[in-house]
């Protein structure tokens, strides 16, 4: 495998809390996250080349598509009218837009980039935004029939507990943790607690999958700023590497693909990321991974290669993805308890392991951190998107 | 200025005719234009690394996100879940998906990437089309209170006439040139002539624009392989270079800009493009200018340098943009005659340069041509972006 021609460095983080924000816009949001991971890289704004943004769809919940230079224009940015890009994957968004403005620098284009992640969702009621989620399942062969993301998710989980011996409690027991861990996360939707008898007792939202084993409805934004190494190094005091970036396509119709209880597109992401970094998956030593429903973590925890195929469920109710275990993962405290504003989600992912990798993450912090990876999925698993992030 | 890492040059072409495909769907026009160009270049398609697609909005359109995986399914395209990425500037969408293959293959990662554009409007009356184009503009300020993409522009093209003395001949002329070309494009909307006077006596659609002033609703797809330099040569008995790329944002609000005779991102596009091809728009052969409104062509040829500022309207009059002028604008046909499927323009742009390239454009052959260039524009100048090509 060829090295990229140039290496790339993340010098700055920010985001805005996740939630139901009211009172701010798209463009609030935008500017919010963009500006905080400017002043964390404490560099000047001039010295910005070029804005990569992840959105699923502002096209579906505002009427507004073109948001990448909107967001450069709020930000301050089109002074020098710098090039920005919307990028699109579903809920995999944010974390593409992450992989553009790293193959932007390693091109030699650009120096400094700003890549950064948004939805505002609570503009609209919660079935409207269930409908416009399902945009990033298969039109044609899914969501016209009704089926959403739940429903396509929920088969997924079936098949999963026929299969593996999967049981209720192994699902809810990944919101558990992930809750546990939110609460430590001062950007997070919800910082509290729930037991486990709370999400089994909780209502169904489509069996076998309840109210707390799917992520939020979320507004927020978060951003990043990438560098360079040569550069980073100079400006920096704690760059962080980009060692490997893999992405993977499959069908959009969940019925198109051989097997339903593993996302190939998450197998061959993280494969080409792991080969590209050198490394094994028990290299990492923390991860953030696409929650966006429970059976999702124990998906990805099994086709990222951290557990065999079968131990998802089985390895989270012996706490080996949490703090002490095997490898703590989503330490943020994951889609589901950080939140879920789709385009948002990738960049908060890697936001979360350079606040790891940095020794900066306070109560969650896993200890002696210096390789992690971020894992982002669009839709039901039409993309998957795996990164993996080093201490210099 | 910096180098990128490595050369890339286009090595197959495809298109679907534009028009009103109401027997095609979105995934069969997809289909059609990315086998076209993989069978153009002659390649085995197990040697294509990733599919980048422009599309402006099948979210709104079609109630569809996550259109790349869908097309990369379609194609055949994921036995080995390739990479596929969407990108989104608007009606600029086909061109920033070039712009991304071209990173993504100068950056090292891969060796040969398809890029394709898509739009299909035709499955909605042309009033809400008008709305969900209006979402390249800015929402908040302009389309909320009712602004369309003609109005926009209608605004601009008056303000051009009382600065420049521009009139409603000159206007005209640029539709009537366009469609001259068109006429020789056997994938054009429109391959029909039409008179100064049909074009002054239609019925207006935004004062002073009239229905020939606008570029139609269409259906279409489009698509480009590329490929590294080097391997390209082996492979490929005519390959054509990618010498420049330039892109430029500006605030999506006409209203919050200094002036709107002129595209601040165009000319910061076009700039960045003739340094890194280290030419002067005065060896441009041929150019495939953004004319989804009469007045837009006038401006374009003006702030790439091509004529004088407030030139552009006598320049078209004087037959300076048609065969044997100054330099030939829009062979093809333009937004205007071949039809303006918002994400595949910017494709089909290149597609027509490619030909005029290669030498095989029969009827609307340039003589002589060996650098071509492709400007495209999303929505009203909040993005531009330029490319430069040339014979190897």
């Amino acid at each position: 495998m060829k090295k990229l021609a140039r290496e790339v460095a993340v010098i700055g983080i920010g985001q805005t809390k996740f939630g139901e924000h009211w009172d701010l816009s798209f463009r609030e949001l935008g500017i919010q996250a963009g500006i905080k991971a400017i002043l964390d890289a404490g560099i000047d704004s001039k010295r910005i080349d070029a804005l990569f943004i992840g959105n699923m769809s502002a096209g579906q919940f505002l009427g507004q598509e073109h948001i990448a230079s909107m967001i450069a224009e709020e930000v301050g940015l089109t002074s020098n009218q710098i090039p920005a890009t919307r990028v699109e994957a579903a809920d995999a968004s944010g974390a593409l837009a992450f992989r553009q403005g790293l193959l932007d620098i390693a091109s030699g284009l650009h120096e400094v980039v700003v890549v950064g992640g948004a939805e505002k969702m609570s503009d609209v009621t919660s079935d409207i935004a269930a409908g416009f989620i399902a945009a990033g399942a298969d039109q044609a062969w899914e969501a016209l029939f009704g089926a959403t993301l739940p429903a396509l998710y929920a088969i997924m989980a079936r098949r999963h507990m026929k299969e593996y011996g999967t049981t209720m409690e192994q699902l809810a027991a990944v919101s558990v943790k992930n809750h546990r861990h939110g609460k430590m996360n001062p950007f997070a939707q919800y910082q509290s607690e729930i037991s486990l008898e709370t999400v089994l007792k909780a209502p169904r939202v489509a069996e076998p999958l309840g109210l707390f084993d799917c992520a939020p409805i979320s507004d927020g934004a978060a951003a990043l700023v990438l560098c360079e190494m040569e550069l980073a190094k100079e400006i920096c005091p704690c760059p962080v590497r980009i060692a490997g970036t893999g992405q993977g396509s499959d069908a959009l119709a969940i019925t198109n693909r051989p097997s339903i209880t593993e996302m190939r597109a998450t197998k061959k992401a993280s494969e080409r990321a792991y080969e590209r970094a050198g490394i094994t998956p028990k290299e990492v030593d923390v991860a953030e991974v696409h929650d966006s429903f429970s059976i999702g973590e124990i998906m990805a925890i099994e086709d990222l290669g951290f557990f065999e195929k079968g131990d998802g469920g089985p390895a989270t109710e012996r706490n080996d993805t949490t703090f002490g275990g095997v490898i703590p993962v989503n330490t943020s405290g994951g889609l589901k308890a950080r939140g879920h504003p789709l385009g948002a989600t990738g960049i908060a992912q890697i936001n979360e392991i350079v606040l790891q990798l940095r020794r900066k993450a306070e109560g969650r912090q896993v200890k002696d951190a210096r390789v992690g990876l971020a894992h982002s999925v669009g839709g039901t698993g039409g993309t998957s998107v795996v990164h993996i992030l080093e201490v210099v």
